[in-house]
């Protein structure tokens, strides 16, 4: 697979950013969501920011009460023995065995522009700020799905209650409607596809599965976006590959002649994130056709493999121009890439795995 | 609460069911979704078998192939330090924190009928039996929904992917059409509403969540009844209460003049099983008027406390007349039994307690 990386990369990083919250630091601008409006490449930038603290040992927590519209910062020691502090991005109180009690940033969806794809400004207000009781803890990871000219976000919604995947839809990216949860928690990594398959919309999801099940990915369909059903397995996670512990879509599914090529994102069980791809049957999506043994990108360069959380790579966008994909992809939990690939020699890889 | 339990409790036990399986032996027939059909209360019953073991250290595990339509049988050794063997019901590998990796019995719907709603026959075969591969682990807990002639009935889906919620529909309780998942893994206790509001279909819906949240109830809706979104956090557990540990629909919502009656059941962190009530909105089943403090039936009887798994009463089905709601419950995760409540008096007891 020939790689072309950007020489901006990484192109977008923490420090480009102005923190939105007076009294916050930016510790992360990355996993964006992709679209193409009018003649600009805009990133949908997830933002994460934390309260800047200035004793190592206090963590600062800030949440977002989305109804008085205040934003609450709680501090914990990092010595006390009531919670576990073994993950920069969450901890968790001892009681739980897994998952997490809080997040220590909040993020939101701010959006950067650029008329060539590599040289970007970031807008200084959010577009998508925590509008309800559901994104107390922050808005995560958004996709845009286009159809004509109105562009689907869909996005996790995370609160105390759960991590849900809600949607909007907006024509200018200024404005957007609200089209609420559509997937039931714990769900990640939905992906809309472009266009109704035989009359219903279809969508890829992760759900996070507590008694029995993998991170795997699935399938469901929707007679309107808002209301999804007929759920079914697609794939799941390969033991003794780079994709044993977890996987989840990644770019919207890209139409070829061959199938829907699915770009997804795969980590270890030790959570080392590469992305790899998928092949599903034009006609029935939820029928897998080929998948590629190894993967299409992994952290090899240095900000990909260091930074908040390292051993990274995430796309969440692309821009496909005829064979080249521009693939848009967070690093290491910190900062933004672009990386372009041929689409042939995807589906040549994804042949001659199958 | 005035509480009228049937004579016959328990009415329907684990030795009125002829095993379906040859070598295998009924150890409950419980949970049981009700209908009213033509003249006769039909209960859709989960009926739990496994296959007999000679020797009590060894595990007998039964998963059912719905493409080669086989039974596999797994043993496991008890002693086996690989696994832990701390639930009648389930037991989990040691890489796994909680959750399980299998059943110990295998669950499918099978009909008891009968005239006076007392005395009931069994169906010798199944009426539901695992029909595809989200049904390798069983079928549990049907609820059925009437709307005109037809009956919606819902249950748990389990295999080694997760466990969905899935509905078909019949007209007859002979032959049925499948709608699929409905609810993405992990969901349980899926209660469809018995009529449009404001032109959408409701469910009530319990889902697991792996990272954050508790086993509470959520809501949504649904134009086809077989796709559903626009989730919404309707009711948690409740610290210091009766239930704290999770809370799950149990009966179909019941109509009255002050609201959506639902008699949901909830459990203490101990697994100690009891029902309770709420009032929902009848314009907005979104908005919860009013919750029961204290529970309107709990473990009390002999055959509530004892069992395959005590101190659990867990109705899923019920026939209104006038005043009078007969509660059909499972007991113990064994058994079924009967009881009469005053519809009045739970509406009482919520305005008292709200």
């Amino acid at each position: 697979m020939n790689i072309y990386r950007y020489e901006e990369n990484p192109m977008i990083t923490p420090v480009d950013v102005k923190p939105y919250h007076e009294g916050f630091e930016v510790i992360g601008a990355f996993n964006a969501g992709v679209a193409k409006y009018k003649d600009e490449v805009l990133l949908l930038l997830r933002v994460a920011e934390r309260p800047i603290s200035e004793n190592p040992d206090i963590v600062k927590v800030p949440i977002y009460n989305t109804e008085s519209k205040e934003m609450i910062i709680k501090e914990f020691d990092k010595n006390d023995k009531n919670y576990i502090f073994d993950d920069p991005r969450t901890f968790r109180s001892t009681d739980k065995v897994e998952g997490f009690s809080y997040l220590t940033s909040l993020s939101y969806i701010r959006i950067a522009r650029s008329k060539d794809g590599r040289n970007f400004t970031v807008d200084s207000e959010p577009f998508l700020y925590p509008f309800n009781e559901y994104q107390s803890f922050g808005i995560e990871d958004a996709r845009v799905t286009q159809m004509g000219d109105t562009y689907y976000i869909n996005f996790s919604s995370v609160s105390e209650v759960g991590v849900c995947d809600s949607l909007v839809s907006t024509k200018d990216f200024v404005t957007f409607t609200d089209k609420g949860n559509i997937f039931a928690p714990e769900n990640k990594d939905v992906l809309i596809f472009p266009e109704k398959v035989n009359g219903l919309y279809y969508a890829l999801h992760r759900p996070s599965l507590k008694s029995i099940g993998n991170y795997d990915m699935w399938i469901a369909t929707s007679p309107d976006l808002q209301h999804w059903g007929n759920h079914k397995h697609l794939a799941g996670v390969r033991e003794g590959h780079w994709d044993n512990g977890r996987i989840g879509g990644g770019l919207v599914p890209i139409k070829t002649e061959k199938g829907w090529l699915e770009i997804y994102h795969g980590a270890t069980s030790e959570s080392r994130y590469c992305m790899g791809a998928m092949l599903l049957d034009l006609e029935n999506p939820t029928k897998v056709i080929a998948r590629t043994k190894t993967p299409i990108l992994e952290p090899e360069a240095e900000y990909e493999k260091k930074g908040f959380f390292g051993e990274v790579v995430f796309g969440c966008g692309g821009i496909v121009n005829e064979d080249i994909l521009q693939m848009y992809y967070g690093v290491s939990d910190t900062s933004m890439a672009c990386c372009e690939l041929s689409i042939q020699e995807i589906l040549k890889q994804l042949e001659e795995e199958m």
